[in-house]
């Protein structure tokens, strides 16, 4: 029915998460609404994406060159390590500008119910490497949920005994939020976490 | 902050109609996830509709091809016309498969409040085209506003005279629709298209 370029176009924009056969025929569609070069920059950006970004071999951030841009950057704070289960945060975290330590992203977090064990999101790596370069403190910036507490328990355990300070991220109310719409769990633990004014 | 090909193909994620920059950036990334030939598929394909892709001399309808598949169609019912305000009314109506005429495709509908006069979507093309090709009846498929009254009526007004039956879409409660969550003019509309119960 429809053309076989624009068919391909509505089968390529089904690749994306969350994207289903309407989203993508609207999609595929806009793009004749586009100037030549914002398709030609389109195209060629996907291609470089695909083969030029890699995880750098030190921390698995995502980056186009042999080692990432904070790894080599000599003004960071070695001694400070911040645990991401994923490239994302690691921008996430770099937008807000206050972190000025390094990080290493795991391959998600653990969940024995989805058959992920530590095996499987690099843990082995990351004791590798707090073993070698002795930092001072290890932060967990794990989403909070029994996934994110499990990963955290697992990795401190091994790190008991090494020296290393190991924290993990506050989590409670977020600010500017209704209380009646927080939730009893997020509520349970801003309880438990709950913090002296000094 | 990103790689300068991520930071590329987020922005090129956001031309796209209805994506923001976090949803780019969702985008962006799960360009990783996909294997090489899908990228080039999605690359390639991107290019190939913007440059194969144009409208039908004759109807509007995007087309591959000199003559759209509609048009060239032979066993297609050329007696009854079917108005759209947009080509991609045309592949619903295809999709439907209980059709079998013709479109004439608008460049969308006449709006003096958006500053969209009737010489700005096309309609001496399709008068024209009525003129010329002696259709019995010719459908007005537009969705039911105030844009497409006005559109509709501007057009039936040219017709008087011409022979030409001149119908629209039925409008009314949608199929399966709860009647205390159908609006006030979906309602009104209905009660004044009733149809009689042979």
């Amino acid at each position: 029915m429809y053309p076989d370029s624009v068919k391909n176009l509505i089968e390529a924009f089904k690749y994306l998460p969350g994207i289903g056969e309407k989203t993508a025929e609207r999609l595929a569609f806009s793009i004749l609404d586009l100037d030549e070069d914002q398709v030609s920059l389109f195209s060629e950006s996907l291609v470089e994406v695909k083969n030029k970004i890699h995880p750098c071999p030190n921390c698995n951030t995502y980056t186009d060159q042999d080692i990432c841009s904070i790894c080599s950057d000599i003004t960071r704070d070695k001694s400070t390590l911040c645990v991401v289960e994923d490239t994302k945060n690691v921008f996430l975290f770099e937008k807000l500008g206050m972190f000025h330590g390094v990080y290493h992203v795991l391959s998600g977090l653990i969940s024995p119910l989805d058959g992920i064990n530590p095996e499987d999101i690099g843990i082995d790596k990351l004791i590798d490497r707090i073993k070698n370069e002795h930092f001072k403190e290890v932060i967990f910036a794990f989403k909070p949920s029994i996934e994110g507490e499990t990963t955290s328990l697992y990795i401190k355990r091994i790190l008991d005994g090494m020296g290393v300070k190991v924290t993990r991220l506050a989590s409670g109310v977020p600010m500017g939020a209704d209380m009646e719409y927080v939730d009893s769990l997020t509520l349970e633990r801003a309880l438990y976490d709950r913090k002296e004014i000094e």
